[in-house]
């Protein structure tokens, strides 16, 4: 019998959790104090701003270990935390991680998650400061804080565009619904057409813009950031209808990469539905005065990363002008109590 | 039909527990954007270090609503972190609160939650600034966690202790398990034998030493602390064990509540066992040298809560003096994994 969380008993699950690899800390922080006492302590040097968020995965919920390994659990785990600091333009320095685990859970799959998390930590600079773990009987919880950094007044909200500002995102739209399809559909990873490989990646591996979003802080180009955890349409209301605002989004110029064009056409989609509903896609999606628009593009150039103008705030309602010019309203996506349940 | 999580959406249920009551800021801190954004972002004035923790309520595990209501559940949650950040001498300031919850919730449970959780933020002057909601299909999980702020260099650590200091504990032990046992048997508070209240009291609504925290912390007379949240026996391993270091225990100083005495005499148990191993206590457990035992004992008068000298710590090994004088060997408490499942 290959051992579980049973036999590790709670100090292991600790231990197997909080020894990860030991990063430097970033400049903006001081740690006075670690994993194992009550609490961490930290501070903040002079200048700077702590910026904390929270997420959580559960499973059969948020992942599921017939899709892919514990190894791409961890690292989305972080990656959808690191995603909050990034639309913030935030530097991440500290984590704290929880953990809801059935006793039957194997070690080999705790281990698997342990160096997934780790991993995104250590490439990112980010030190696991402290947690908790219970058990539970049902599905396995996992739930990380992250905390980073910003100017006390550089940070980018998402309550400050205006009418007129140009929209865009980063990357491509809607590639990890793809991924997530293809999964449903009984597709794997490991089997299928290497020519979906970025879906896949998408949606198990998805990498937040941490870098890109230091940089669009710094270039002061921009009035408003959020990322695309929910899908376009619904993170452009959250965006905006707080400010009394809306959008129009050209369904022509959403950014959609190879793969996702071929999935489409291959499962008889429309492919900007993918792209304007699709979640967990953890891209960022900004608002910036149109005089910017060169800039902003060069910044992405400069980054690798492709940075798009799909649209412009207007000043009531979202829509969507379709190829032929005709503005559609623009529906919401889904709403995570009413839709699955 | 009352209405549920499933008819709250997403938005409901974030309204429902964002919306609290607002409290002035600690001067040790300033708040520059709280909930509404991906994340939050606050600063520490210069001369003051944040402190982080993290604690997780899952039903049927740390809490049954058949033996307390929803706002006691609220109560307790605040109060399992505060109680770290109490052990720290921490200031608390901040919190974000993360809920998985069953569709079929009924939102009258969630209010009473949510009224019991702010209620006790509001006591203690902290803001709730981020959190996050999902679904879940196991048993509804609230996690919180707690900022607090301590001076750079004076706050309490586990690791500190040293051979011949004095172990103290505040307030009685065992009233909490106490309090479980009554309501395990079938008993309920409001038709229990009043001379039992403070043993529910202290299981349903346990009380951090937040205040009782910072005084200590202030006076410099301690050397290391820790809470009573495993039980006694359990708590000293966690502070002294990692050090290399032991504890001799004098049952009789233990501090014993009169109604935990009626309690252990009507059900025919030793009272002391009681006291070792009871968890969810929440008081404080700290060690200092023999010459600070008058002034504890004097601040603790002071304060309104009683500081009671338990025993010492010595090279090695874990000890109980019994009532003759002879010195059994201290067993451990529960282990969170093993022993209930």
């Amino acid at each position: 019998m290959s051992r579980t969380v049973k036999d590790l008993e709670e100090a292991g699950v600790i231990a197997l959790f909080a020894n990860g690899p030991s990063s430097p800390l970033p400049a903006e922080f001081s740690l006075w104090l670690g994993n194992g006492d009550d609490a961490a302590v930290f501070s903040n040097t002079p200048g700077s701003a702590s910026v904390i968020t929270t997420d959580s995965l559960i499973e059969g919920q948020h992942y599921s270990l017939s899709f892919g390994s514990p190894e791409g659990v961890g690292h989305r785990l972080a990656h959808v935390n690191l995603s909050d600091l990034a639309s913030m333009g935030a530097k991440p320095g500290f984590a704290l991680l929880s953990v809801a685990l059935r006793a039957d859970t194997p070690e080999a799959e705790l281990r698997g998650i342990a160096k997934g998390f780790h991993g995104q930590l250590k490439a990112h600079g980010v030190s696991l400061i402290g947690g908790n773990t219970t058990k539970t009987e049902g599905p396995n919880m996992l739930t990380a804080v992250f905390l980073g950094a910003v100017p006390p007044h550089g940070f980018l909200r998402r309550d400050r565009s205006r009418i007129g500002d140009l929209i865009f995102v980063s990357g491509t739209l809607g590639d990890a619904l793809g991924g997530l399809q293809r999964l449903l559909a009984g597709k794997r990873e490991a089997s299928d057409d290497p020519a979906y490989a970025s879906l896949y990646q998408a949606q198990l591996r998805p990498e937040a813009e941490v870098a890109l979003g230091i940089k669009l802080r710094e270039s002061g180009l921009l009035h408003a950031m959020t990322d695309v955890s929910d899908g376009l349409a619904t993170d452009l209301r959250n965006l905006l209808a707080p400010e009394g605002l809306g959008a129009i989004i050209n369904e022509a110029a959403l950014p959609i990469s190879e793969a996702l064009q071929m999935h489409a056409k291959a499962t008889v989609q429309a492919v900007s539905t993918l792209a304007l509903f699709g979640g967990e896609e953890y891209g960022l999606l900004f608002t910036a005065p149109e005089a910017n628009q060169a800039a902003i593009e060069a910044l992405g150039r400069a980054c690798g990363r492709p940075l798009t103008a799909i649209g412009q705030v207007c000043s009531e309602g979202f829509f969507v002008l379709d190829p032929k010019g005709d503005r559609q309203p623009l529906l919401t996506g889904f709403q995570h109590y009413s839709k699955t349940l």
